[in-house]
């Protein structure tokens, strides 16, 4: 059987996507891919994602340089979701997410609000130019 | 602004949760919840999820006594997806997937192949009695 064939994708063709930075642990994007992507990611071994809002491939990186190296690729007990261990690169110290910060997780709840607790590495606008 | 409301629910009022091992780092499981068991995981410091299966509150370890005390709620950049760090509780070493392994991201691909990479802690039928 085909290793894509084992993936419960969804209705929409679609399975959830956790990246993890291999080195530190840390959890550092949440998104999707379809059948494509996730063949892409395993034959280039670096990430590659499908856009929902643009509803296209999405390599990680091609507009912020900001690839991801991917280690392992896991699933889950339910062959429902992916679990990527990458080298988060294109800075040091690494950015992951649009917002120009290391991990998307960067909003904490406190006492009844959302903070955001991790500091803006580089501004965006110098992403994306 | 309540703080449950700046949470983006999708059509079907749930947000995807990732659950992370504070100690460790590592990814233990992936889940769901509405807006009852978020406010329910403050509320309580343990993860309450919603079932999709079961269509229901899940107060994780309600079964499998295999409880997740939480420290953290993250959420990320685009108020979507939620991040828990936790301790898992109720065996040692611990044990937060229904196989009775650690994580259940336990399939590694390998050459074209998904891989069992993590042991059974506990057989899953003394778990569930």
């Amino acid at each position: 059987m085909d290793w894509l064939d084992e993936v419960k994708w969804d209705a929409a063709g679609l399975v959830p996507v956790i990246a993890q930075e291999q080195a530190t642990g840390d959890v550092l994007m949440f998104a999707w891919m379809n059948r494509e992507a996730l063949s892409r990611t395993a034959e280039l071994g670096r990430a590659v994602y499908f856009s929902r809002s643009r509803n296209k491939l999405w390599f990680k990186g091609e507009e912020s340089g900001h690839v991801q190296q991917v280690h392992e690729i896991r699933m889950d007990c339910d062959n429902d979701v992916l679990l990527l261990k990458v080298t988060q690169k294109g800075h040091d110290p690494s950015i992951a997410c649009h917002t120009g910060r290391h991990s998307c997780f960067f909003q904490r709840h406190e006492a009844g609000a959302w903070r955001p607790v991790e500091p803006v590495l580089k501004n965006p606008d110098e992403i994306y130019k």
